[in-house]
């Protein structure tokens, strides 16, 4: 089983991606398959089934090759034993034994983890990361998702629930926030945090094109419409996502003077306006970082392994576990 | 030397503390000396030598034993070849050089370490997170130090700046910081911030008995003093504590949310005021950590090796190191 490959699953709230790997070598993916997220927790198991039996078959008949484990990212709190306790994203899955499921369905080793973690360890391995001990990874999406390194192995924590970022209070009096708190950093620098700005702005009539796009209502502006009247130039858009980046570096900021992480990668659907968000967070994030004068700088950067990330680092961590 | 022991030196802003340990065993300290520390460069690396040679001497006389090695604890970003790079509370003191001044002046083995690491690496080893592996130690005194073991080791990050809880900003817009930023936990959560809410309650009329304790001024209130009429019963004071636990839990569950420890350790100054602080403390935190009903509970425990702790940690790290 030496030349056997390994596959990973990601299962969004949307939509499931899985991949199959060859944990040697550099390549980041050899296959790809996807499937709906079905609704509820007996569906999305047998979509996991289905799609890794898919996969198995595809690299039987295309590669000649077998898979010999499977990794599963999953959107939420995933226990040591590969059992998601809590993932709000997937309403009616509870406490979904990812493992038990798919290791009896398939007969193969499978492992389980945070989808962040995933796409963290998958650019650490194969991506914007590579070769760097400490690392983080945020994604930036509808909410923020996050994988920590350490001395070059993930962060797992006591319970396998390290990295939940997102959930940083950065303004205590801030926006409520569904987990029940406040001012977490997830409302701000997100895809809905960045609808929440915009909205804000649109309703103080400072939102320039940003309303047209979203079709007059101010109510119905979403993150995307900022960044895409920000790409054809409108003035309001720019000086929205300049605001939007500090809040991104704020949060990424507060990270590096805990972790004294040596890189920053910053993935997910917000990053493909690339430097119109980029550019401002890196300049916030050089002044917000800690002493910054005495230290290395930190290179703030973009990801690269695109929305394969997650499933190519639970293949990946499978190959390391299994 | 396979019996021979190891020094410890906690160097702060207005005290060095020595003490001498068996690297072998559990006992906390076998012996302890004290300097003023002064103020500039030369004389703090004097002060060191000094009180490092004390300690060889009565190690020999009192014991009849050698001290093979020392561990120093500095306030302020120390890098990896032990290098104080930034100190704001020693005033001229510039890129101290601990290791080569005491190792060229003692001719032994020196190791150096940020002083709140070192605590919590003392803690880990002979106090309150003993047998934790992800443990968080913070020391709440002035400002607010903080230590962090991940997998039963001492996180020090990329270049030996991990741990900076103190600049996590957590109030954007909030009290300035002296490092130029608004909203640090620590403007909230350490003594100075103690002292800050007393003052606003004071100055609105709402502090008790706190300012007459303070002399009578309310721009004379301080966090002990808080602290001191909370223990005679002073509700207006008990109120005060409890707004403070708040602050100091936010930070807390801020770190347990991103590095899901099993424990965290609180010491330092203000802690002496025990269940004044911790009850609220307790109460909060298990309201702000993310899903708490579906992880375990996080123990929060007062520090075991009091004032000591910072300068055992030492000892113990040039005794793993050396």
């Amino acid at each position: 089983m030496s030349d056997a490959l390994v596959g990973g699953l990601d299962l969004g709230g949307t939509k499931l991606l899985g991949v199959v790997v060859d944990p040697v070598g550099s390549e980041p993916l050899l296959l790809e398959e996807r499937l709906a997220t079905p609704a509820g927790h007996e569906l999305v198991g047998g979509a996991l089934v289905e799609l890794a039996g898919r996969l198995v078959e595809r690299a039987s008949q295309e590669l000649g090759r077998e898979v010999r484990a499977f990794g599963v990212g999953a959107p939420g709190l995933v226990d040591r034993a590969g059992v998601l306790r809590y993932g709000p994203n997937l309403p009616g899955v509870v406490d979904l034994d990812v493992v038990s499921l798919l290791g009896s369905q398939l007969g193969v080793a499978v492992t389980a983890e945070n989808d962040a973690t995933c796409a963290a360890w998958g650019e650490h391995e194969r991506g914007a990361s590579r070769g760097r001990n400490h690392s983080v990874m945020v994604t930036l999406g509808t909410g923020i998702g996050a994988g920590i390194t350490v001395k070059g192995e993930l962060l797992r924590g006591a319970h396998g629930f390290a990295g939940e970022l997102g959930h940083m209070v950065v303004d205590p009096t801030g926006a409520l926030c569904p987990c029940g708190r406040r001012g977490c950093w997830e409302r701000y620098a997100s895809g809905s945090g960045l609808g929440l700005l915009a909205r804000e702005a649109a309703n103080a009539g400072q939102a320039g094109q940003v309303v047209a796009l979203a079709g007059g209502d101010p109510e119905d502006v979403r993150g995307e419409h900022v960044t895409e009247a920000a790409l054809a130039g409108d003035p309001a858009a720019l000086e929205l996502l300049g605001g939007f980046g500090w809040w991104v570096a704020l949060g990424l900021a507060n990270i590096v003077n805990i972790l004294d992480s040596e890189i920053v990668v910053v993935g997910g659907g917000l990053v493909a306006a690339g430097p119109l968000v980029m550019d401002p967070t890196r300049a916030a994030f050089g002044q917000l970082v800690l002493a910054s004068d005495h230290r290395p700088e930190v290179p703030l950067v973009q990801a690269q392994l695109g929305e394969q990330a997650g499933a190519i680092g639970a293949a990946l961590l499978a190959a390391a576990r299994t």
